[in-house]
């Protein structure tokens, strides 16, 4: 094994999402499973749906209040005979008798021969008549059948992930289910001999391994299903055996750690024979990073250190997740920055941040092992590869964490 | 039963909304629970947490590279003698010999008598000596224990809702648990004899029944566990013992329908003789609310109409329920609105809308019952009360759906 840096071709950020978008492109095209309208939140629609019925199903009144002819309420105040009452559900067959008012709740069906309603707020009753104050033109206070939506007509286009409003349209036209696509299934190897899980008392020289747990909770948090976490020692007939088992179960695999120049590099080791591309990226945190296909599954290896690891997701991996799962792109804000920064020449630098009331300040340490720290920000700062030095003030790139 | 609109004092959204949130506050005070950290994504912190450890937990090295004295790398080039290797996850223990240097990797412990680390990048390693190419100060690319977080420091504090990130520094301070807040418990009871469940055919008069499910999602979107959802007819005596279940079930209570001047109001027949105060918000839609305190249970009663249920919850419930589950607050934006729109005198409207490019367009289709145009929404648009007419290009107050 050399012990000098192993030389490569140095990415842009651009340059290597792109290729990790392109390889994880393929994964739009899932299988399909048919579930229930109320279970269906957050799932991605994954054919056009269109409405079954028309929408208002039937004519109906918009207010409580009286179905009469416009004519009849031409001139006011009118006292009408009150021919009876149509309460919501009812089949409303009864027509109208010329020059009566028969009195509708909201949602029941207009009677034949009526064409507008009055809102009960503008007459008032007494025995067998009603008293209209203010007159109506045609159609007013009616909802018409189909002006919502019309039978056949697109309801909820495809690939959106459902949200409470989509869901309503989709029970408001009695749809009891709908096609969605199963979630992209990925799968979590760790590396590292000096972690061990949480709960362990720790020997001299280990560590808490974080990576697997928040790898799969910012997984879950992109609309991806976790189907396994694992961890590797440095052993490489170990990973090979977890990176198999991993590939074998999901549609794209993430591993952290064994990517960089020491001596004990297990991730590119074992994938670099395998095909696997592991450089560098002109990027802070996360410079190192490889991408391998291993029998069509896309393997993404992040660096080891926690933040490396996270900000790797964030700015490689999240943006294609959250497309590919139909969910709403992650916002990016331009705001001033409330202190001055500096940044290493010819790397992209996504400093940690937290938003106020004046702009965004970079949260304090922005070490890449800083884990605890990078708890209290609420955004990645993007600092331009050519930029080394950034005053307060400056107006910035901002993207939610 | 009158046919008169009753009479009431109207209120303003914000009065209503201040209402609301005083009487949901005591849910804050919730039922804590210990789930592992792998489960507890999106859970509500319900104590602080420090830190049980110094993060890092020892003096390591945050390169690849050689720890060395600064002292011994002065005057560069210099050969050193190679005195071994310090992989990552071993103890570390043993010391530098004066005037050597030896090799760590990333994470691995800085041996005993080491100051700084140069890394593998401006070395070169020959045999069993390495020449360091350029000098390093002490402490350079060492990372001293504690500087991320000490022992006894607040790590996260109670009540945020735990994203990746917080899952992160939980994980990395080796905690196995964390103590949560219970969700907020909700049920829904819809009303209406025209409503039918999905998937029924419909006859005459009859429309599906969307509100129950379009709530319950509403309320699973914003942290809440939905217990249960009901439906009741206009029969009062049904409409009594679906909520005396729900009050017996639920932290709070929404119902739908039954609130306005019909003649067949079954929410406000039976709630206001148990104290439900019902009358009419200066808001469009959703105007008539009811609000009951049942066995200390709070009862939200919207109007039926779709539109009007989902606005109602948008305005009135979810900001409270998001704050009282620890997740982040509505967004509001101020942007130009792109047509010009009419206003009712004096009622807050929120019209729904699309972002574009430009600004924020009112979707097609405004009425109550427009719910399949609702689903093209992604905003509310906030129109004040005294506001009735607002040409294009003005800045108007703008919420995420």
């Amino acid at each position: 094994m050399s012990s000098r840096p192993v030389s490569g071709t140095t990415r842009s950020v651009d340059q290597y999402r792109d290729t990790i978008e392109q390889t994880l492109r393929p994964l739009a095209a899932r299988a399909v499973a048919s579930v229930p309208v109320p279970a269906a939140l957050g799932r991605q629609l994954a054919e056009d749906v269109s409405s079954p019925v028309d929408l208002p199903v039937f004519r109906n009144s918009a207010m409580d209040g009286y179905a009469v002819t416009a004519e009849s309420v031409a001139v006011t105040p009118v006292t009408l005979p009150l021919a009876g009452v149509v309460a919501a559900g009812e089949p409303g067959r009864t027509p109208l008798p010329p020059g009566a008012a028969l009195k509708v709740m909201t949602g029941a069906p207009i009677p034949p021969g009526a064409d507008c309603v009055v809102p009960v707020e503008h007459t008032h009753s007494e025995g067998d008549t009603v008293t209209i104050e203010r007159g109506r033109a045609a159609g007013e206070f009616v909802r018409e059948a189909g002006t919502d939506v019309r039978t056949g007509e697109l309801l909820v286009p495809a690939g959106v992930a459902l949200a409470p409003r989509h869901i309503a349209a989709l029970a408001a036209v009695g749809l009891a289910e709908v096609p969605v696509f199963k979630p992209i299934r990925a799968a979590v190897v760790t590396t590292g001999d000096e972690l061990v899980p949480a709960g362990t008392p720790l020997r001299p020289g280990q560590i808490y391994n974080s990576n697997g747990i928040a790898l799969a909770a910012a997984l879950a948090a992109n609309g991806v299903e976790v189907v396994s976490v694992t961890h590797s020692t440095d052993d490489p007939a170990e990973f090979r055996r977890l990176i198999d088992a991993a590939t074998e179960s999901a549609d794209v695999v993430f591993t952290s750690g064994g990517v960089s120049q020491g001596d004990f590099e297990v991730v590119k080791e074992v994938l670099r024979p395998l095909g696997g591309e592991f450089g560098s990226v002109a990027v802070q945190p996360g410079g190192p990073q490889g991408l391998t296909v291993l029998g069509g599954v896309p393997v993404l290896s992040f660096p080891g250190n926690p933040v490396s690891t996270m900000v790797s997701f964030e700015v490689f991996a999240r943006p294609i997740l959250r497309q590919l799962s139909g969910l709403p792109a992650i916002e990016i804000r331009d705001l001033p920055l409330l202190a001055a920064v500096r940044s290493p020449a010819g790397r992209r630098q996504f400093l940690r941040g937290r938003i106020t009331a004046d702009g965004v300040e970079p949260v304090s340490g922005q070490g890449s092992h800083l884990v605890a720290g990078m708890a209290k920000a609420e955004v990645l700062i993007d600092i331009p590869a050519e930029v080394t030095e950034v005053a307060a003030g400056t107006i910035v790139g901002v993207r939610a964490l």
